[in-house]
């Protein structure tokens, strides 16, 4: 406890202290991590104080360790022109991932007041899809012609080396007049030529690329198959725009899990942290649950119906959450399987059929195993078995529905472009709940004097 | 649908037909989720004779784009022979990977069977945990001598070509006598000086470097500080055992958080996929399931305590599902923000008053106004205005329980050692159904005779 209320404390203090020099000292012993819950505790003046007492370079170094959510909201409180001035001095990816958390007229404002061809390409990148090419890639790489030479490229390497000394250069690349890609080279394959051979000689022609377009999982399947540091991309018309890095296409999918992750447990409309502000959490919280509130009336709706049967065989009631909730557990585990084989594509959305017939088999078997384990329960719990019978009978049936469906599901979802993290569990729920309780009451009413009776 | 059937139709052909070129001709078309795909189609039988009609580097290749749980079933069904032959040709990370998925004992076999010195290498490779350095490291890595010049090094590099294309070389270490790490340079350090210098002169010394234990987290932060292409590491004596790219990091990561989400949903014991048999699909599934329903059976006999309320007033029966449906969302929003945060070290496992003080708020907030809800709906739908206080004042309280208790389980359990994604739903949702149906039957009974009066 004492290291974090320290590393917080510290913070807080040097910012009101105001030593710029102090506080990056300070900072650059943190790492990302700890810079980032240090800051999150800081309340929002100490955060402003603290961007504007660094240089807007060391700025943009505890803007990059930091969510970028939080980093949005940090931003937007500021002054612009300091904002701006920031902003300019991150990398190309960087820029656009905050600016895109922020409202749009928020980095409008911000983009009119930075450096104007640094503001032309931000607006350039923000117009593409955050998960295709274009969204991913960057705009730092090395771009030769091909009559240069070898020792044209290693003197331009040395002259611009400290500006170079951000890029990742693995790959230089070569184009014609129009910035259309014709070749590319390896750093290795300089080594060993002699300096006065022209790249045309020594490039690999017409190398793979992808266009801005391609989307996440293409890219994903690229890098899958090639063992590649990074693959050019070129716009419609086949012009070199940028480079896509193998990294940043594992950032994206991992973000992808956050969001499916998130978004499951009905955390929707971005990143929940503790520091934002209590309305607008408890807002985004309610928004999903109040949804749920009305699918829940739904459901319970079909008690309501039975309420007589209910009412002349209460003990029933024991057993209608837990039907309700063991099915619920299964069909998840059925969506879970379903979503995880169609991101790693060894299912299609048009395989529902088959998707089916196996999830019908674990269904039966589940439901028979399940159906009898409870049956036996609320045999031996209230001494009837006519209850066991219903009430088991009611899980296996059931069983098999919340399968079938939470397998088909996601596929359905899918083929719908809906969000089957956002959409599946609810529409579940609300299904197997209602099915759920039909059959205990149905069955329960068709052999209610047995279970009277007891 | 039709080219699905195709591609595995086509296979299944082809593997029959037994023609080894054709079929690996084929399979290069595929891209790897379509190949996973394809091969997951095949009966056993017939996976068995694809593998054994390959050459072992183009069964080797197949076996890289299938997912490694696939790929284990697989091999652990050959004969050992064959399959050390395949195995053999992976690279290092690949061959830990299949056989870390294999039981102890088939991935010993196939480890005697295999070269003495890949042997060696993967068991020492499979003694580190997989997220550490030492598990997430590969040993294609290249280091010289300090007297060694760059005339020395180009020699080696050209001499070695074919072995070093799979190498990621993007530095060059160099080693003392006993393998210790002393210095380390980038390929462009290569380009300009004389081909005569020795590496000495031009090696970054004492270069920054991670230990064989360093656990994954440590490496994520290690990379977000540095830009690096890749980190050395060393065991406890300081001798350099390989290379972490960043790569391999993220992935781990991205794996985690699959891990994460089947864990949460029910899927545990690793992967599942609908071409495995029925018996460890049902079976996995079930474990879960069965434990679940004991913990539902603890959690219903609240409401057999209070069967005689319940009685009298029966209409409860209707709301108490929702009630514990409702309460179960709430808690599950408060895990996921609480895992979220303490995979970003936003909030660390000793942080509980924090983030209970945070959730306090969201709690009596959001039980307000569902309760309200809640509430109103009860009124209206059953005309007594005493039955919606009940309700709507049951589920306030119990939001409130479900938000502090879901913010507070996943830091106890990291505290614990446990795994959140494992144990929090279920011991949730137990504990919120039992408070929530003490809640609307212990407040029923207190006013019963004004909620009879319907």
């Amino acid at each position: 406890m004492q290291d974090i209320m320290t590393s917080w404390e510290v913070l807080s203090k040097l910012v009101s202290a105001g030593n710029s020099a102090e506080l990056i000292d300070y900072i650059d012993t943190l790492s990302p991590p700890e810079t980032a819950r240090a800051i999150s505790r800081l309340t929002s003046e100490e955060q402003q104080r603290l961007l504007s007492i660094l240089s807007p370079e060391d700025a943009a170094e505890v803007i990059e360790d930091i969510p970028e959510v939080q980093a949005a909201e940090m931003v937007e409180e500021m002054d612009i022109g300091q904002a701006a001035a920031i902003l300019e001095e991150l990398d190309s990816d960087h820029l656009v991932d905050v600016l895109a958390e922020m409202d749009e007229e928020a980095s409008q404002a911000i983009l009119n007041r930075m450096d104007q061809e640094d503001a032309e390409e931000a607006r350039k990148f923000l117009e593409y899809e955050p998960d295709c090419a274009g969204g991913l890639m960057i705009s730092e790489y090395l771009a030769y012609k091909a009559d240069d030479t070898i020792q044209d490229l290693l003197d331009d390497l040395h002259q611009n080396r400290e500006e170079y000394a951000d890029y990742h250069v693995q790959y230089f690349y070569v184009v014609d007049k129009d910035e259309r890609l014709i070749g590319v080279l390896r750093m290795h394959d300089l080594l060993f030529p002699r300096r006065t051979t022209q790249l045309a000689a020594l490039m690999i022609p017409s190398p793979l690329r992808v266009k801005d377009t391609t989307p996440l999982k293409k890219l994903r399947d690229f890098f899958e198959e090639h063992e590649f540091l990074g693959v050019p991309v070129v716009d419609e018309d086949d012009r070199m725009v940028g480079v896509v890095l193998p990294g940043a296409v594992e950032e994206e999918v991992s973000k992808q899990k956050t969001r499916t992750f998130l978004r499951l447990s009905g955390i929707i409309g971005g990143e929940e942290f503790r520091t934002m502000g209590l309305l607008s959490r408890s807002g985004r919280r309610l928004a999903w649950l109040t949804m749920n509130i009305l699918l829940n009336v739904i459901a319970a709706s079909v008690i309501a119906m039975y309420q007589d049967t209910l009412a002349a065989a209460i003990t029933l009631a024991v057993f209608l959450p837990m039907v309700s909730d063991m099915s619920g557990c299964s069909g998840n585990q059925a969506v879970a399987v379903s979503m995880r084989e169609l991101s790693l594509g060894l299912v299609r959305p048009s395989e529902l059929l088959w998707v089916l017939a196996k999830e019908a088999r674990v269904g039966v078997l589940n439901g028979l195993v399940l159906g009898l384990l409870l049956g036996a329960i609320a045999w031996l719990w209230q001494g009837n078995i006519w209850l066991g019978v219903v009430v088991g009978g009611a899980l296996a049936a059931n069983t098999l529905v919340s399968v079938l469906l939470g397998g088909m599901l996601p596929l359905v979802l899918k083929r719908l472009k809906l969000d089957p993290a956002l959409v599946s569990s609810p529409l579940l729920t609300t299904v197997t709940d209602m099915c759920g309780f039909f059959f205990v009451l149905s069955f329960a009413s068709a052999v209610l004097p047995k279970i009277i009776g007891s």
